[in-house]
This record gives structure tokens, C-alpha cells and sequence, in this order.
């Protein structure tokens, strides 16, 4: 066989590309070399572009058709607001002394800071009895979420909330849990959907829920703003403990919690023996470029063979992970000291207000709306409408962008969901767009 | 079933800890609830700790036996010498701005800022054809190697240098590729090891290479500190081409090579058919604890099923990852500017002219030293030694921590790894103490 074998067909992609990118000249198209190396099958059952760059691109083609619409992003949860001063020169001082012998650090320990994970028990468990040993730092939440189903494998049973944030179903497709996606249904087989929606107070009914190995649960939820009370987490800890299942408890948006509902998985007893909890600073203190989160994984966390998740989880962490960037956790450590955590929950409080007023503006357009009192985001009901005709919608009439319900997956539909972060002056803008559409 | 079932052992962990982080006072240690959730049998698979943690535990170790003495680290690769201040200067002014109205930003590109895939693909691919579009900015090479795993899966079959370095390999093993280790031949079953040794000019005899999905090639080499010349490289593509493989070439030390061997593969005709490249700052600008590679995915490359590779990694790269910190890689762009890659590159001189003083001492011992030319890495022959025995004794002689060739594979047996990265005086020390115990 020539290594100048090729694979008869001409791919859209070359088609595409300037002729100066190819090879020779008089290459011809159709004698394109290409590897005899089997796509993961995986990645052959994701449905779809992931949500957020989907929406991107939708919204490039509404600018292209509108190039002067002035357009509202309330699409994904991305912060807008300036991260308060303590909190940057303290990364800034970080970063200049990286040029001074004394303050230059090389490689840090892969599970974070030993002062950060520190002030992270400290300051987001305390009394729950997290140690520090157990909170590993991440660069985020989301790559977290890959780094656990590396730890999982392929073999474990999956259940998420319906609707849910895609990172956790669309790795467990990447991964191999999931099966193929039904059309009849728009669900992975494998996949237990758990809905949760107003006809059950956003909390799945566990009497009907099939008992599967791995939980994941966001509360302060992410689409729908619900957060699960006290009585339904304790519900939830039951569930994992009878059936031996491990909970991935989600509590990026725990900051935002206004009616005492718990912030951690751990105000619920039974708890650090089934479940881990993943968390980020993105939200906190608008990290999500900056790139900060953390996960805990309790000593008394046991798979089936008695041997502690947590040795498993830092392994993963040591050879797949190096350690989230060190200026980034100077600011996270800035951020947990009274005076840094003092300066960004005047930053919650300003999104919780954008929340208060686009409650209210879905409201008064007689529309019913749940989420944006524990949580930034609005979950707004729109019954017998399909959630991309309504992105679309409104997208068209008022330039603002929002996300399809539909996009959390089939328990979504009927729903767009409105992010409360953005500038207070957008926020009203977009509230009187609406108004002015809508009323 | 009652929720609190349990599992009738005491596990040490448990044992160990303090009574008052036991729910109760009177729970008993045999009473400990775990979950049914089956340990991912790729984790069982992992023969030992990842290398450098192991090394750090002997460390340690040893400063309880030796409380007084002046270890000098040239175990792991690890970055000592300040970051110039055009660079650091750049990130704490990025970091400063994100507290202003005007510099703040959120998300940014999952796959990098454009600026910086930019100056990526001009400063390291300067006639090479490589796009703006095909870097991936990442965190660091050793969690896109991860990533990479992730866009592979469990079906496909690797090759690895022997030896190499145990990122590759230990990956291969958590995403399933690798099967059962024999004790035998203290290989994974499914895993080809190419080896490489002074016998073949560190390039392996292709002829008896089994084919195989992936070729993971590093050069300059960790730990050999080989750069392999441009005919073999043209070796090395023409087998993947004939064979329909892939190559993930590591590039991440090739700012040292200093005798004209190519510094990236796609120097070498074909490539961008057959392979992949990833590299990073941190050899190139101290980055360690900054975090900030990159990856490159050539349009060209496809699947047997014609489906283009880049498809599915930026896939991945959005679904898996968020992007490299914001500051980091606001620090990547100085480096490549005019003042400041001069300014990285006279740290890396610094490092070499090191790396010449090791294997002058090591020579002068009358040992054979290989690698130091190319690489920041000196790879000394202790023939008819065991590796972590000279590791041990070098420790136990002279305080210097080191990295036993075994490590990285049965082909490094016999060898220990030594980095040129130090402070200068440290290095001058431990020329000294060697040359004293053994000279």
C-alpha cells in the first residue's frame, strides 16, 4: 500500500478551504490522504453542537442580518461586572512577584493550594466537617465535570435532571454512558431523566426514579433557579444511601440563596458517605475567565470494593490535571478573606436585583415565571410554545438573546431561560423592549 | 434495605482518622455506609502513583530522616528562574483591568483568545501552513493529553515511546486503551513500546513496530532528551501515513533544540495528514504554575469515516474545558512578542548552559550521558544498575533528588533522568557533591 493512499470522497471542509492550503497545487481532491482510525463511537452519538456555541451562532447570523440592532446578551450566564479591586491586584501582585527570586513558584501541588483549600472549607463548609484535604481545586466546574466521569468510566448509570446544564450529560455521552439518543423521545437510553418542573415543585419523584449509580444534582438549579429545600435534599441523601448511589451535588450558584435553603450538599446528615460536590468562583466573583472552581470528595465516600473515592479522584487529578493557574487562585484567596467576600456579594446583590426586575417585567406580560430569587437566572414559561421558536421570537422583536429551554434537555421545552447577569442598563432596555412588544 | 446498610470492614482511611470526624460518637468503625457504585476498572489497572507524587513521598521521606540537609531537587522538571518582567508586567496589567468597566471580560473562546492562536501559529509554525483556527490554547499539554484521550476513547490502539513520559501512558490507561499490566514484562498488553536507547540512535526500529491507531512521539524526547533528526522524523510520517495513524507529537521542549533537528512536525512533509501537536509555555516562558499550552489539529486530518479530526475536538474542547485562565494567556501574548520572546529565550540559554554543566559532571564521573544538547534533560547510563536503587543512593550520598529512568517505562531501566532546571548555584552544588562522592 502507497503511503500516499487516500479515501475516494471529496469532505465539505476542503471544499471549503482556500487552494493555497492544500498540499500541491495540482492535488486533486479526490486523492486526500486520510487516517484509517475509527471515530469514537462516543462522539458520534452527541446530537448536537454544545448549547452556548449553537446559540453563538445564531446570534452571528442575527447580526449579520442586523448589523445595526443594538443586541442584549441575557443568554449564557456569562458576568459583566468589573471584579472588585482587592481582588484583582492581589492577582496582579501575585503575578509581578513572579519575576522576583523570592516570590517566583513554579510547578504549585495539583490539588490546589494548601491556603485556598483551606479557606474554602473554612469559608463555604464550616461546621459541615469538610476538611481541607478533601476540597480540590479546579480551573471551573465544567472541566471538573470531565475529570469526574474520567474517574467514573464508561460502566456507570447516570441520572440527571430534566431539564439540566449539558456539560453533565453531554460528557457522560463523551464518555460512553449514555447509549443512543431516541429520536421518539430526545432522550439518551441510558440516561435516566429525571423531570423537574412546577408540577412537582422542581424536585424529581423519587418513587418512580430508577436507581442508577451516579446522581448529578444542581441546586441552586441551573436552568430552572429552583433551590432544593432542606426536606428535599434530605429526600434525595435517602434515595443515594438505600440505593448506593453516588450524588454529584452542583452548587455553583449556592452564593445566591436568599430563602435558607442549603448552600452545600453537607447541612444534609448521611451525606459525605454518597456524595461529592463540585463548585466555582465563576459566579461568585465573576471567575469565568479568570478560571477557578473546586470539588470536594469526602474521606468516607466508598465504591462497592471499599475503596475510598477520594485516592481515586486525586489520581485522576495528579495525571490528567496540573493544577489550576496560580495567579487564579491568589484571587480566589482574595476573594475568601472577609474583606474580599464583603466585595463580591455587593456583586451577587446587584445581579439578584437584575434578577428582581426581570421577574417582574415577565410577570406584568402575563407570563409565568419561576427561578431569579435563589439563583440569576429566570426560567419563563411560555405553554404550548416550542423554546427555539420563542428564542427566535423574541430574538427577532427585541434584539435581545436568551436561551431555549429545549437546550437543557426535553423537560426544557416550553421555556426560555434569562440570565440575570448584565449591566443594570441593559437589563432595563431589555425590560423595556419587552414591555413595549409584549404589554 | 435500610439507608443506613452497610459494608462490614474497617478501612484503613478510616482508621486513621481523628474520631471527631466520625458522624457519631458512637457509630461503630464496622458500620461505615459504601456505596454500590463499581470502581472503574481502568483505575484498578493503574500499577502505582503517578511518578512524581511517588518521588515527592520519597522526598519527603527524607527530609524526616535528614531534617538539616540541603536537598537540591533536580527530580522533577519543574521551572525555577523569575519570569521577565515583560511578561508578568502584562498579566498583572490584564489582571488589574478586569476590575475596570472597560478591561473586564467573562468567558472568553473555549479554544483561546484569537490574538494569541494568532501569534501561536506565526511564532512556531512561520511557514508551515498552520492556521490561526487550528490551535487550540490550552492550560497545559498534560490536560490536553487527557482531552485527547477523551476525543479517542477506549477503541483505539496506542503506541509510546519507551521510555516515555508517563502522562501518555497512564492516560491510555484511565480512558481504557491499555489493558492488563503483566507483571513479566512490566508492560500494559495493548500498549506497543517503542523502545529507545544509544542501540537505535534513540528512534525506534520501525520495521518491528506494530501498526496502531496512535503514535504518541515526544522530541525533544522526556526523559532521553533525544531530538529526533529530520530523517527520522520523515521516518516516522511516512510509517504513520503507510499505516493510517495518528501521531500526537510533543513538542513542549523544543525552544532547546539547538542542533538544527526540526523544532515542530510539521516541518516534515505529510504531517498534516498524520498528526497532531501539542506543546507549552511552561518550558518555554517558567509557566508551570501559570498554566498555558496549546494544542494543533490540522484541517487535513480525518478519520477513516472521512469525518475531520478537528471537528471533534473542538467539541470537546467546549463541552471539556473552558479556556486557559484569561491572565495566562494575556502572559502567553507577551512571550511572543519581539521583547519578550527574546526575553524568555535567555532564561531557556540560562537552562542550557546548565544543562552543559550536568553533563560535563556526570561525564567527568566517567558515566555515559545522553541527552543535555537539545533538551533540558540529562539522561545518565548507570549500566547493570537498578534505577530507583541509584536513585536512592544519589539521595542517600549526596541529598539530590533525581528521577529514576525506570519511571518512564522498562526501557529506562538503568538510567536516571536529571533536569537541567535550577537555580545556577544549586547546579554548581550538585556538580560538587557529586564529583566529591564519586569522583
Amino acid at each position: 500500500m502507497s503511503i500516499f493512499s487516500s479515501c475516494k470522497f471529496v469532505p465539505h471542509a476542503i471544499l471549503l478551504q482556500p487552494k493555497a492550503s492544500l498540499k500541491t497545487p495540482n492535488q486533486s481532491l479526490a486523492t486526500v490522504h486520510c487516517t484509517k482510525v475509527v471515530r469514537n463511537v462516543n462522539l458520534e452519538k452527541l446530537r448536537h453542537n454544545y448549547l452556548f456555541p449553537e446559540i453563538e451562532a445564531r446570534a452571528l447570523e442575527h447580526m449579520k442580518k442586523y448589523p445595526d440592532a443594538n443586541i442584549i446578551r441575557l443568554g449564557i450566564g456569562d458576568t459583566t461586572e468589573p471584579i472588585p479591586d482587592i481582588i484583582t491586584s492581589n492577582m496582579a501582585e501575585y503575578a509581578k512577584a513572579l519575576s522576583t527570586r523570592k516570590g517566583y513558584k513554579g510547578y504549585g501541588a495539583e490539588q490546589g493550594h494548601k491556603a485556598l483549600r483551606k479557606a474554602i472549607a473554612e469559608s463555604f463548609y464550616k461546621d459541615l466537617g469538610v476538611k481541607d484535604a478533601e476540597v480540590f481545586v479546579s480551573d471551573g466546574s465544567q472541566c471538573d465535570i470531565s475529570r469526574l466521569q474520567l474517574l467514573l468510566g464508561s460502566s456507570v448509570s447516570v441520572a440527571v435532571q430534566d431539564p439540566n446544564f449539558p456539560a453533565y450529560m453531554d460528557s457522560s455521552v463523551i464518555i460512553g454512558q449514555a447509549g443512543d439518543f431516541l429520536d421518539e423521545t430526545l432522550k439518551y437510553k441510558n440516561i435516566e431523566y429525571m423531570t423537574c418542573g412546577p408540577h412537582n415543585n422542581f424536585f424529581p419523584d423519587l418513587s418512580t426514579t430508577s436507581r442508577t449509580d451516579i446522581i448529578f444534582f444542581c441546586s441552586p438549579n441551573n436552568p430552572t433557579g429552583h433551590a432544593a429545600s432542606h426536606e428535599q435534599l434530605t429526600q434525595l441523601v435517602e434515595f443515594a444511601r438505600k440505593n448506593g448511589s453516588i450524588i454529584v451535588y452542583d452548587s455553583a450558584y449556592s452564593v445566591y440563596i436568599t430563602d435558607g435553603s442549603p448552600k452545600s450538599i453537607y447541612e444534609i446528615p448521611g451525606s459525605r458517605e454518597c456524595a461529592i460536590e463540585i463548585s466555582s468562583f465563576s459566579k461568585i466573583a465573576g471567575f469565568t475567565g479568570v478560571r477557578l472552581g473546586w470539588t470536594v470528595v469526602p474521606d468516607e465516600l466508598y465504591y462497592a470494593n471499599k475503596v475510598p473515592v477520594i485516592h481515586d479522584f486525586d489520581r485522576i487529578v495528579c495525571t490528567c490535571f496540573n493544577g489550576a493557574s496560580s495567579i487564579a487562585q491568589a484571587g480566589g484567596l482574595a476573594c475568601l478573606s472577609p474583606e474580599g467576600f464583603k466585595a463580591v456579594m455587593s456583586v451577587v446583590d446587584y445581579y439578584k436585583e437584575n434578577a428582581k426586575i426581570l421577574v417582574e417585567t415577565f410577570t406584568s406580560l402575563g407570563l409565568v415565571v419561576y427561578g431569579g430569587v435563589n439563583a440569576p437566572y429566570v426560567w419563563v414559561h411560555f405553554p404550548g410554545s416550542r423554546s427555539w421558536d420563542m428564542f427566535s421570537h423574541i430574538l427577532n422583536k427585541t434584539h435581545i438573546i436568551t436561551v431555549p429551554g429545549s437546550g437543557f434537555g426535553p423537560g426544557g421545552e416550553g421555556y426560555i431561560r434569562v440570565t440575570a447577569f448584565g449591566q443594570r442598563e441593559n437589563i432595563l432596555e431589555a425590560s423595556v423592549r419587552l414591555k413595549n412588544v409584549y404589554l
